[in-house]
């Protein structure tokens, strides 16, 4: 038994994992892998993946929902290129290594990039909240969460111009208002489904507004909205996969009762970590993230032991990444409690024999 | 049973299937779908998917192999981008429906394109080859099968300029000389694995000297050769599939083999075709697609008794392009022999009790 604790592509539920293996030997007499996009029973996959995304976050009218490919790198390219309006300017907040990749992308796609808030400073360890942002720009984007550096925001950024978030690893993981944003973007392979397909849901009143004097078809959310997902062959199976865990999110009580579960899990780890003085937390307590948790020992003298002990205990997927050190606990819709414990467990037992 | 002509994506080994649905259930002790694609042993299946690919097209040392995302829609435009040079003109052969995307990509980065050659005039239904390829231009593009039309290139068009090549629909169907091209590209769905990955074989002197001045770091493909196909999250489960794909390709004899055995396929229908009274073929005979053939009825009027005779027979996709009309056997790789031949048994049954 493996508790998966990795960062991303990551533990889905078992149940998905069964039915997905079925549908590769099996999808109505062919494999899921050889049906054309084009057959009627592939095109209800997708409608099916549409109208549950919407079900689930509660999508209003209004919105379009699109499964494309690319990531959400290539998703910092179609964002700024969709967004872009006559002043070519945007105000980003930079949260770390995937906000600054945004920046990096809209300024290569000639937008004027306005950091008007930060955390650079203490190495991404907060969500910056004292700041004014701009209102001479086009758009305002955020990354929600921050699964490098285990911050989130709590509160959605103050702002009357069209927003934009880059929502790849907390999507799904809780209630949001889809109304307050022009565009949200997610690589699927967090609480969606496998890694291969890139989920965008977009204002219908923003789509063709573009003044970029180059939009290559593929990046215009028009056109792919325009055909449904459809302008090309999309990612069938990753489509797929993720239609299988909506439905399961929405037999197992939506994005609400999903949030409780992933609430607790994390207060179980937070809990553990403030009080076991073996180790601490590295960022600020009011903007940790409930999905990417980050914890150094206080001394890190016997890692080793720990580390063996992790290993030992079939704890996968711990290791922080190297901007931060020490390590990562990223606790995923589908990771269920019983693996937070086992984790924390070791935590105590680890400090009983070493403390 | 079913026979699936499908035109992608489309038919893969039974084996690679069978590999597939267990790798979603145990790999290596997660389902492959939850792996981190930082994990070892996800690197050593991105590494071999790379080395097999370069072994089974035999592949000559100084090209770079990479899986990316986008289909050949957004390779039209990877390609134009990076192939830009000093005079932003290019050279394209228009032989369908996705060599004209290619075209319209091309354009749409700012490519003055010179169209050389074209079959439209007729439908696309043959190959040119009375032309003079321009020397003042970046580079040429053509597409090597025409999927719609069933149409494909059985020699590479002559130039001393780089060679650009959509492969998507012929590509590990027999052998190639890579060395003729400074670009491959072709998205997976057909001859390789599932949708979701797109192949790109590129010459590494070409990388990097691009001089479009919109350059997104996915669609540089320096930046992904420079980073083995891991700028971000790669379609893990698509280059799963296509390793496995390619190991089996390689454990049957190879693309040779296969182009023996797909020759064999073509010649027993387009001879039935030939022979039988009640259907034609709608392209010139030199130029005709091993992988897609297209044909028609010599009288419509019981299409319907076909249609349904097919249909008892578990004979699926066949239905021919609206470009085209009445019908397209797509006998890719996995296609077995057996299939051909319940078709044109289908053939000769219909017409001895209809013709």
């Amino acid at each position: 038994m493996k508790h998966n604790f990795g960062a991303g592509p990551c533990i889905l539920p078992q149940d998905v994992f069964k039915q997905a293996a079925a549908g590769v030997l099996d999808f109505n007499g062919l494999s899921i892998l050889e049906v054309s996009h084009r057959h009627k029973d592939f095109v209800a996959v997708m409608e099916q993946a549409m109208e549950l995304t919407k079900k689930v976050l509660n999508v209003p009218s209004g919105y379009s929902v699109l499964f494309l490919q690319g990531g959400a790198t290539l998703g910092f390219t179609i964002s700024a290129l969709n967004m872009m309006r006559d002043t070519k300017k945007a105000g980003y907040i930079n949260t770390g290594t995937w906000a600054s990749g945004a920046i990096k992308e809209a300024k290569n796609v000639g937008i004027d990039v306005n950091v008007f808030a930060s955390s650079e400073d203490k190495n991404f360890n907060y969500i910056p909240k004292d700041y004014t942002s701009p209102n001479d720009v086009d758009y305002i984007h955020y990354t929600s969460n921050n699964t490098i550096f285990g911050t989130q925001f709590k509160e959605v950024p103050k702002t009357n111009l069209p927003l934009v978030c880059d929502m790849s690893s907390d999507i799904f993981s809780q209630e949001i208002n889809v109304a307050d944003y022009a565009l949200i973007y997610a690589g699927a392979q967090k609480n969606l489904g496998p890694a291969g397909a890139t989920l965008y849901i977009v204002k219908d009143e923003v789509l063709g507004k573009s003044t970029s004097e180059f939009m290559p078809t593929y990046l215009n959310l028009k056109s792919q909205a325009d055909k449904e997902s459809m302008l090309n062959t999309p990612p069938v199976f990753s489509v797929f996969v993720s239609m299988l865990n909506l439905q399961y999110m929405e037999k197992n009580g939506g994005v609400k009762e999903i949030a409780r579960q992933n609430k607790a899990k994390s207060e179980l780890l937070y809990n553990e970590i403030d009080s076991n003085p073996l180790f601490k937390g590295t960022v600020a307590t009011e903007d940790r993230s409930d999905m990417n948790i980050t914890f150094l020992m206080t001394d890190e003298s016997n890692s080793q032991i720990f580390d063996q002990m992790c290993d030992e205990a079939g704890l996968v997927g711990l290791p922080g990444h190297r901007s931060v050190g020490g390590y990562r606990a990223s606790m995923y819709n589908a990771l269920p409690l019983e693996s937070v414990k086992v984790l924390t467990d070791v935590m105590k037992e680890f400090t009983r024999t070493k403390g």
